[in-house]
Formats: C-alpha cells, structure tokens, sequence
C-alpha cells in the first residue's frame, strides 16, 4: 500500500481519493478552502497542516486543482509540495493546465531528485465517481508503471501519452474537440430548427451515422431538453480553450474554430451564463439567431 | 414487387439499385454520361431512351444525382421525370441538395398527382455498397410507410425526420457536423503534432472518452496514416457546406464555424486538392502552420 498526499479535494479530487482510499492506500490530506471531506477522514486519512507536511510523509503526491497557477502555488509556494518532498517521490498532477509550464514544473520538481507525471483527465464529476476517467499521461515510462496502479483505481481507459506535459498537450487537443463537436452540434441543431425540422428527431437520426458522437448524444440531447445545469461548467471550458489558443500562439499555429467557441464561451460569460454546463455555448449561436432550438 | 426508375447510376447509384434489383424490384434505367452497368442489364433492367419513358413505366421514381440543379433538370427538364409521370407514382429523391427547392419541387410533382419523399442518405460509397446508409427522409408518413420496404433495402438506419424538405435539412444538419468535427480534430492534432507529441497515440488516448467519435476514428487515422484519396470528396463537402451557409442566410442564423469550414474547403480548392477525402481538410490547417502533422 502507498502513502498518498492528495491536494485538491473538490468535486473531482475528493471521489478519486476516496477509490485510493477504499483500495487500502494511505491518505495525507491539506484543509485548504472548504472543510476536508468526512467519508475521508473517517476512513482514516491524516490531515497535515500543509502541503509540505503531507509531501514529507508521502510516497505519491497528487495534485487535482483549478489552473495552472494553482499548481505553481501548491507546489512551490510558501509551505508547498517542495518544500516537503523526499528524493524518489513521485509527484503526479492531475489537474488540467498548461503543458508548457507543466515542463518547468517537472525540471524543478527533478531537481529534489524526485519524478513528475502530468495525468491530466476526461470524464467530470461522474467519471470521476464511477472511476470511468479517461487519464492520459505524460512522464518517463518507468513513472508510469510506478503509478499506474493508482491510476486504475480512478480511470478507465489510461495511455502514456509521451513525455512530460504530453498528457497535458493531449487534454488540450480533449478539450479543442469536444468544445468544437459541442459547437457544431449547436449549428446543426440551430440549422433544423430554424428550418422547422424537430432537433430531437434531427439527433436521433443522426446518431447512428457518421456524424454521430457521444457529444451529439449527451449534449445534444440538453440543448434540445434545455438542461444546462452543469455538468462541465463553461467558466472551466474557457480556461481550456485559453490553454488551446495561448499555445497556438506560442507554438506558431492557428485554430480558427477554437477561437471562434472561444469567442462564443466568451459572449455565454456576457450573458452571464458562466457556470452553465458548457453544452450552453449553443445559446450564444442562439443570441445571434434570435431563436431557440427549443 | 416494384417497378422502379432510378435516375443517377453513379459511385452511390449503381450500388443502391444492384440491391434493389437483387430483391426482385424491376429497374428501368436511362443513359446518361457513362455506359449503363452491366450488372444491371444482365439482370434485366430496361434500358429507356428518357427519364420520362422510365418513369412512365414505373411506381417508383427514384433520383440519385450530384446537386440541386440536377435535380430539377432530371425532374423537369426536356424529357424529364415529370413529362411521364402517372398520377400515384412517388418520386424518391436521394439526392443531397436544398431543403428549400426540394420542398418547390414536391409542390410540382403534388401537382401531377404524384407523392414526393426526400430521402438523402450518409455513409457513403461503403454504406451504399453494403446497404447501411443513414437515411433521412422528408415527407408524410403515408408516402414514407409505402417507400420504407426498398429504402430498408439500401439502409441501415431510416428516419422519417418530418415533412417535405426535412430529410434535406436533416442532411445539411449532418454535413455541418461531419465537417467541423473533421476540422475539429485537423487542430487538436496539429497541436498535439506541433507540441511534439504522436498525434496517433493522441487519437487513440482519446477514442474512448468524450472526444471520440467515428470521424476522430475514421478520419483522425486518414490524418496521420496521410491517406488522402476518397472516400468523399472535398468537392462534394464544399457543395453541402454551401447549402448549409445558402440555408443561413435564409432562414436568419448565424453559423460561424461552418463558415471558417467552407474558407478551409475553399483554400484546399485552391490549392488543386478538391478530388482528396474530405479529411484533407487538415492540409489547410497544416498550411497556415508551416508544419504537417506527419
């Protein structure tokens, strides 16, 4: 069994800590915001003043936070992971941020003679539950089978992706896909109902074929059933596309469409429509119509 | 069994009646451009000089033809469909044009006693050939329970979608779908490309979550295998993106990606790539990159 520092206890960290602990593995867990979890504590984890402490007691650390500054923060802040780290721990950041800082991090987090693996996930909350996360990996190998284990308790379909920040590079091109397939089945289903051709009719036909998709499915189904409670919320998926359209920049290439959702994620924000499920970005394509699918 | 005229014997056609003809259906044919299919003949298809012969013959008029003013020419041009049409014969348009003029031209043909039912289909030159195309239909759902026996022929998954013009729009709805998540995954691997991470092994990492989908499956291997040749055809893609910008501005809606689609089909016209897979659409992408995928 392994000694785990687990960072970041929210809506996705808290059930996924909960299969490692229910797998027999030790928590060290950090009151940060929120009150810690019950079920964790009752379930025997300990809780550490700071994430250094919980780092020093630990064999694996995990990170499961909101962006990439948080990251920076937990790790390398002021009684953060470096702070407590052993030589030889593996620190495993799970969060979604960006794969080029995710390099730096890595170099410094060697530099306490310890490894890094981004595993950046897929799914939300009810993956997260379910331990049906995609998880998609960037690290050495030899990290990777390390931690492959804990991986197995959380997710379902794992890939080592390649090296350091390729599984944040891969959770970025995860995000530009569904933020794009969301969009288009917004035009399509915008397109037939302003036709007047019923949208539900319009995706049950199509799910079949070759435009068929699990977002077609899913999230096609809200916008034509109106149910934007998230979910995904938008708010996150902007930080996702800003990921997708900042390393376009930086790597010299263009994403047309990604700039567009995220100019439509944008407008949702106007309308103050951020924490909607990001399958709302259709009424932006219905603000400019002037008509809803439903 | 059936009398049948099927006008339009092409990659699609030709497939689509040999099933017809195989279930016992009896197919009158004209010649148009190419050499009537043997395979036809051989099993007994009359040859007639006009559409209108044929369809003076038949219960069923059946269109299979490149784009909308085919359409009305082979319906309503010198010695077109609707010179021989017997009042109660129902014309079947499989062709994949505009939900506006097809609605026109059901008017027409209403007026010679005849039914009209649009029926495009998806799924292409395989699903032809092994009778599992996705069949969207529009019209009454008399018109279609008399029809469904031989579109169960050609299809796998048959949808009466609403009335006259619904199948098209229904089409178009698909075409919008297919093309930005093409252009959907055309970024996702050019970032994970240009980050220097194997687009293949991004693919298959994200094939069982909420990226996935038959494009990312089909066309996301076409993209790094770099297997070009159609499959459907740029050329093709750009007609129906045109019907479903055409349709935009009609109706009043605004569809922004499926217009940034359009100016990508338009720039691999350009460059003399309108005969590659529809999937080549990456190459536009890969142009304003400096850089190919693989």
């Amino acid at each position: 069994m392994t000694r785990i520092a687990f960072i970041g206890l929210g809506i996705m960290g808290r059930p996924m800590a909960g299969h490692l602990q229910a797998a027999g593995h030790e928590l060290f867990v950090v009151r940060h915001v929120s009150p810690l979890p019950e079920e964790l504590l009752e379930g025997g984890a300990s809780e550490c003043a700071t994430a250094a402490e919980a780092a020093s007691r630990s064999e694996v650390v995990i990170t499961m936070v909101p962006d990439t500054p948080d990251v920076e923060e937990v790790l390398f802040g002021a009684g953060g992971v470096a702070e407590g780290l052993q030589p030889g721990t593996t620190v495993l950041d799970m969060s979604s941020i960006s794969p080029i800082e995710t390099k730096q991090f890595a170099e410094r987090i060697a530099e306490k003679g310890c490894d890094y693996l981004d595993a950046p996930v897929s799914g939300g909350e009810v993956g997260a539950k379910g331990a049906s996360l995609t998880i998609m990996a960037g690290g050495s190998g030899e990290t990777f089978e390390r931690v492959r284990p804990l991986l197995e308790l959380m997710g379902a379909n794992i890939t080592l992706v390649g090296d350091v920040g390729a599984g944040q590079t891969c959770k970025v091109a995860n995000q530009i896909i569904v933020a794009l397939t969301i969009e288009a089945v917004g035009e399509a289903l915008l397109f037939a109902s302003k036709a007047g051709v019923d949208p539900g009719r319009v995706r049950e036909a199509l799910m079949g074929g070759f435009a068929g998709s699990r977002i077609l499915e899913v999230h096609g189904q809200r916008m034509v059933e109106r149910t934007f409670d998230p979910g995904f919320r938008i708010a996150l998926h902007q930080k996702d596309l800003g990921l997708a359209l900042e390393g376009a920049r930086a790597l010299g290439i263009s994403l047309p469409n990604a700039a567009t959702a995220q100019e439509l994620m944008n407008a949702c924000a106007a309308q103050g429509w951020s924490d909607l499920d990001h399958s709302g970005l259709v009424k932006a394509l219905e603000v400019l119509a002037g008509h809803e699918i439903a």
